[in-house]
């Protein structure tokens, strides 16, 4: 049994990319669940700050090896644990995965964040409707860029199951939980026939579904499928 | 000859970032200037848009191999290029130096760019006061991190010359860049003197000299120092 301690969040997406790759590479974890909202937010204590001095989730720890920001936690996973590997061997594939990667994780998803949409509306008072304007935004700007860098890549094909053709990587890791926030953030994923293609069949693999939401330790009964509640 | 080019700003912090990495590992390239307020922003032109879908910047590009995101460039150039390093070798050091890049590529300069600073801006009205509050805070909140990161960190000590130690790695790439938007915008660098010292030593360096928006090809001539004008 591995001693890995994964701090992190149901809803979360960054906690979301983690632990599909945790699950994806079959490495154990204990989930240890913090809560953004309750207590003020329990990745303020001063406690969890001085693992994460971001005060974000998800933290990896492992003895005295701790490591924060879902990015650099799935380069070291990659790293650590090569097989099954979720970047490509070729160097442009594995750039092109990247730029993925990057498009979600440097574009769209730090807009949304918890912190951000708090700030907008505490110290600049945008109300829900603008909030929501400003959510989707950042979204439907992301994922259209997605579609056509995909449309327009030799490593997509257009009948190709993952982002990157016929493996699953580090760029379907990133989507699928973006696309689960625009989903709660009712962005029209009809707009998007490539993303929500490749979500589906990512959603069949095992490793997708043990890191949903809704069966982590920390997510909320009424969130639960009905099939898996009692 | 090589015949890499890099669309880029001059100003720009994340083209400012891979013009380090090229400096460092003297790969040569041609600076191809993308002027991000002429012309209605030439990074929304259809011909750039079809090199980069987010229409940012940097974009490079060598015959039919294009490649957008300042951190797959980087990844990308470590692994075409390996020597000089910009990664350590060890795989926790690297995992260190790749959180700190995160912090910076993914909780800090997104919320600051250009496209972000105008919506905020045209279309929820914020004036220039609230911006400068807006940008500051999040450079606060993220430098305040990691001053903290490299205090408690094992990979650095108090007198080490760089964010990972002796060597520079892709973390002062990114840092110096984010020290530069800092400074722009007034951010009080006082507060944080680790960030500051690695910035100085970081500045001695030719890399980083050859990199700096004071002298690319579309720097304005106001905005180059003295001694390089005429």
């Amino acid at each position: 049994m591995s001693n890995y301690k994964l701090y992190s969040y149901w809803r979360s997406s960054t906690s979301y990319r983690v632990r599909v790759a945790l699950h994806y590479k079959e490495v154990e974890f204990e989930a240890v669940p913090v809560h953004l909202i309750n207590n003020g937010g329990e990745q303020n204590a001063p406690g969890y700050k001085k693992l994460n001095p971001m005060a974000s989730v998800p933290t990896l720890v492992k003895d005295d090896f701790t490591l924060g920001q879902s990015m650099a936690i799935l380069e070291y996973l990659e790293e650590k644990y090569p097989r099954p590997a979720l970047l490509p061997d070729d160097i442009e594939a594995k750039a092109y995965v990247r730029q993925i990667m990057n498009i979600i994780s440097c574009d769209i998803h730090p807009l949304n964040n918890l912190r951000i949409l708090a700030t907008l509306t505490n110290e600049f008072g945008l109300n829900q409707a603008q909030k929501t304007l400003w959510y989707q935004k950042w979204i439907e700007q992301g994922f259209t860029a997605l579609e056509k860098l995909m449309q327009d890549s030799s490593f997509y094909a257009e009948n190709s199951p993952y982002c990157a053709g016929e493996e699953i990587t580090y760029a379907d890791v990133c989507l699928v939980p973006q696309i689960y926030n625009a989903r709660r953030f009712e962005v029209d994923m009809d707009a998007y026939p490539i993303l929500t293609k490749i979500e589906q069949n990512c959603l069949l693999h095992p490793a997708f579904m043990d890191a949903s939401p809704e069966q982590q330790p920390d997510t909320p009964d009424d969130q639960r499928p009905r099939f898996l509640r009692d």
